[in-house]
């Protein structure tokens, strides 16, 4: 069948609008209308040429809703006229991983989607014959997308698809992260470095869970007025001091902040959050995606002196067990979605919904198909 | 009063046996006459000036047992003639951190006690009328030392003193970062790096916890021995493979250890016990003390995907409270002491205990006063 796409041809191009070919499901594979998706850093990242997995030609995209229009042999876990959101973390339920209780990288399709193919090692897109890859196991930058069975979440038909396809990917991310990753309790005190769709997802987690202070650390004030919405009670632009901020965080508090969160992607503040965290028990969770063969580096001692350094994918979600409730709590207003969806366009514009986010001037912009 | 002391005059230079003088205990101090002590790389790396912290002259010594012969004002937890462990990780059950019930690290006598000084700002110790410095709060290369009672743990008066001095810093610390800070499981496995007297106790600890694989890592097989006596089950030395460690292990275990140990103080190695964690949920802590200034790193997509980064001092362990029963494990053989002392010497001998360390010839030397 024909689809409408946004095609990256190459690193550092704009996406072109073209219409693909998308090959029906085979076994265990889902074909998808998508009706919404986001734009997020991650699909600028690959898009860029900095990520060294990327590949080209390809279908960005991983932060979208859907509806299932045909499902391949053998699947039985969704039907023709689901709501669903596509995933990149795929939950197999089989693997060593996803028995094990202990995190949600299941590793069922992870070779061949970080290859840029089905599980049977073939794309099911192309374009003028040659094969175009798909992205992440999600490709939602083309109206009809092809994705495993395990990468499929079965949400509630009445939730909102422009906003919930947020879920598919910052959004859960943030606020998984406080409640699997961190486990944030009642009264703990949380920092936030970095007000991306993944830290406002953070200070909304540290609300629900109760948390006492939260402090957000950004270099644009301009984003501090969401924060304090999402409940954030202390704001700080590192530019407005000479010390590092991991300094001045350490001295406000006294010995440090329970909890720590980077949601940039950015080493040195991965260091500051490291750094900010308590004395003795603070951890702080690496969620933002640093840049090719950069490193993380601190001095030892502050593991030694009882901080712990964690990070987390997809907030420690397991998308097809824990999504499907998430999108319940957004339904119920106990996730707030709305005011993260701050520019809509068609899929055509696309292009300007990456110049918005470079420019710091969206949180999220979501595309209609 | 006068005692015998193996004194550090300066950074490099052999410890001098003179004698000092010892002012009796202020309040809140208790006096100890010691009968033996551990020699450990700690004192090592003081004595040798790398330690930024370090102070001449100063009477070194962490890993001691004695018996109180005076108490200052105050002092009601211990009294002449109790046996002792002195603490260099004080316990005053009264701070921020004592009441958290999430770590031992204890601020009551921090501040003095970096300084080489006791609460009240001074020395107990002199030489020739000049003041010489406490070392870790403990100084128990002194044959009289003057400790906080914070930092005096009661021990069983039928303990073989020769034996549980070393439950005064290394041993105590490797068997407490299993159960206090990795929280090893039945089943789990474990990888040890560095089998010196930490990483030995390490190995103990992990097959107290019902660990299943124990992989011991070192350069010098001859420690191989005893630590398939403690029950490790794979050996390996770095040396016999062209590839890195991590990738050694991460091999031949799948998708790494549950929980890896590093035991040296190496930065190098700690990066190689972090990437040989588990995906998904492995974890590293480090027991060793890095050179001043050193620093440790690695990519944060090491973290991103589920491995944990700790560290630990002391295992964790509240030295007043939790102290006395390994100590009384120790008498009934649930905890193997003996074959940590592979040399005895009197402390006119002292310097002789740095060179057999220095040379891998011993685990511990412990001095009898």
């Amino acid at each position: 069948m024909k689809s409408r796409a946004a095609v990256a041809f190459g690193p550092g191009q704009p996406l072109k609008i073209v219409e693909v070919d998308v090959a029906p499901p085979k076994q265990g594979e889902v074909l998808i209308r998508m009706t919404h998706t986001g734009v997020c850093h991650t699909d600028a990242f690959t898009l860029s040429g900095e990520d060294p997995e990327g590949l080209f030609p390809a279908i960005l995209g991983h932060e979208g809703a859907g509806i299932v229009v045909e499902v391949g042999e053998g699947v039985t876990s969704v039907q023709p006229g689901d709501h669903v959101i596509p995933l990149y973390t795929a939950e197999c339920k089989e693997c060593l991983f996803c028995k094990s209780g202990k995190t949600n990288l299941c590793t069922a399709v992870r070779a061949t989607q970080g290859k840029g193919v089905m599980p049977d090692g073939t794309s099911r897109f192309s374009y003028e014959g040659q094969p175009i890859y798909h992205y992440m196991g999600c490709s939602t930058f083309s109206e009809y997308s092809v994705v495993a069975e395990v990468s499929v979440a079965k949400i509630h038909p009445d939730a909102n698809p422009e906003q919930v396809c947020l879920l598919g990917c910052g959004i859960t991310t943030g606020i998984g992260a406080v409640h699997n990753t961190a486990k944030v309790q009642a009264g703990d005190s949380v920092a936030v470095f970095g007000l991306g769709g993944i830290g406002l997802a953070v200070v909304q987690g540290a609300k629900q869970a109760q948390a006492g202070r939260i402090i957000v650390i950004d270099t644009n004030p301009d984003k501090f007025k969401l924060a304090k919405e999402f409940g954030a009670t202390d704001f700080l632009n590192p530019k407005d001091y000479d010390q590092p901020i991991q300094q001045v965080i350490v001295e406000m508090t006294g010995w440090g902040v329970d909890h720590t969160f980077e949601c940039i992607g950015n080493t040195q503040v991965m260091r500051a959050a490291l750094e900010s965290a308590h004395r003795g028990w603070g951890q702080s969770i690496i969620i933002g995606v640093a840049g090719s063969g950069q490193e993380i580096s601190t001095r030892p001692f502050q593991l030694v002196t009882g901080r712990t350094w964690k990070g987390t994918a997809f907030g420690g979600v397991k998308g097809r067990s824990q999504l499907p409730k998430m999108v319940e709590d957004a339904m119920q207003g106990h996730i707030q979605l709305a005011p993260f969806v701050t520019h809509t366009m068609p899929l055509e514009q696309i292009n300007d919904a990456f110049e918005l986010m470079h420019g710091g001037q969206s949180i999220r912009t979501v595309i209609h198909y």
